[in-house]
C-alpha cells in the first residue's frame, strides 16, 4: 500500500474504463475503480485527479502536439496543410491505442454530461489551432475558419476509426475526410 | 397582477438582457428580472421556464427553419448548397434582431456555463442538419462533414455580424464565410 505500483496507471485505466462500460460513468466510484484495479484510493489519486480524468487526462497533451506541429509547418505550407499535418500527427499518435479510444467512445456516448465535455474539448483544440494559425500570420476569418474546419474533418475521422471494424488507419482517414470536405465543400 | 400583459415578454427579455450584461448571468434572479420589467414572478414563469430560457429559448424554431429549408431545396442542388441555403434564410430572420444578439453574445462570452449550452446547441444543429441531408440520400460521411462545415461558416459568420460596428448583412456573411472556406479548404 501507498509504495510504488508498477504500471497501475494503466490498470486503474483499464479497471475504470470496463466499470463505465459495464454500469455507465455516473454509476461508478473511485473506490470500485480502485478495488477492480486491486489497488487502493490514494493510488487513484496520486494518478487521477477525479474519475472523469481518467477519460480526458489526454488533452493537454493532444493540443500541445497540434499547436506545435503547426508552428513548426514549412513557412510555405497553406494554412489547411500545415493544420492537416498536425492532425495527422496526432492521428498517427492516437492510433496507438485504438481499444482505449473504443471503449472511451461508448463511455461517452452514453453520458449528456461527458459528451458537453468532448464538444468543449473539441473547441478549445479548435480555438487553440486558430492561435496557432494567427501566429503563423494567418488572418481572420481565415484562421478561425481552418482550424473549424480541421477539427470537424478531425471529429469525423475519428468517428469512423472507432466505428469500423477493420478501418483504415486513423491519418489515413484524417486525410480522407479532408478531401472529401474539399469535394463537398466545393458543390460535388 | 395575473393579468395578459402587452408585450409581457418583449419587456421581460429586455430586462433580463440588461441584468445580465450589467452582473452577469450567474448574479441575477428571476425575481429581480420581473422586477426591472415592472411584472410579477408569475408573468416571468408564463413566459420562460427559467433565466437561461431567455438566451436559448430560440433553438427549436431555429432547427426547424434549417432541417425544412434543407428538406425543401431543390432535389438538383449539390447538399452544400441546400445547407448554405438554408444558413443564409435563417440568417435573415436573425438578423432582424441585431441588438438582441449582441447583448445576447455578450453575456454568453462571460459564462462559462452558457458558453458551453452554446456549443451542444450548435452541436445538436450540426446533428439535425446532418440528418435532413441523410434523408435527401445524402451518405456519411458527405452528410456529416457538410453539415459540420456548415455551422462552422454560421458560426463565424455570426461572430463577425456581432463583433463589427458596421457589418454587411448576416446572409452576405455566411455567403462571404462560405466562399472563404472554400479557398482555405482548397489550400489558397
Amino acid at each position: 500500500m501507498g509504495r510504488w505500483e508498477p504500471n497501475a496507471r494503466g490498470r486503474l485505466e483499464q479497471a475504470a474504463l470496463e466499470l463505465f462500460v459495464e454500469r455507465g460513468f455516473e454509476q461508478v466510484t473511485v473506490t470500485e475503480i480502485a478495488r477492480r484495479a486491486g489497488l487502493t484510493q490514494r493510488t487513484f489519486f496520486r494518478h487521477f485527479a477525479d474519475k472523469r480524468e481518467v477519460l480526458f487526462w489526454g488533452q493537454g497533451a493532444l493540443q500541445e502536439l497540434l499547436v506545435s506541429a503547426v508552428a513548426s509547418a514549412p513557412h510555405s505550407a497553406a494554412p489547411i496543410d500545415a493544420v492537416a499535418a498536425a492532425l495527422e500527427g496526432a492521428g498517427a499518435v492516437l492510433q496507438q491505442r485504438r481499444e482505449f479510444a473504443r471503449q472511451r467512445q461508448a463511455v461517452i456516448a452514453a453520458d449528456a454530461g461527458l459528451q458537453e465535455r468532448e464538444l468543449i474539448k473539441l473547441a478549445s483544440l479548435a480555438s487553440a489551432l486558430a492561435d496557432a494559425l494567427r501566429q503563423r500570420g494567418v488572418t481572420d476569418p481565415a484562421a478561425s475558419l481552418t482550424a473549424e474546419a480541421g477539427i470537424a474533418v478531425f471529429k469525423i475521422a475519428f468517428e469512423r476509426w472507432v466505428g469500423e471494424t477493420a478501418p483504415a488507419g486513423l491519418p489515413e482517414l484524417i486525410r480522407e475526410s479532408l478531401a472529401e470536405l474539399r469535394a463537398v465543400t466545393a458543390g460535388r
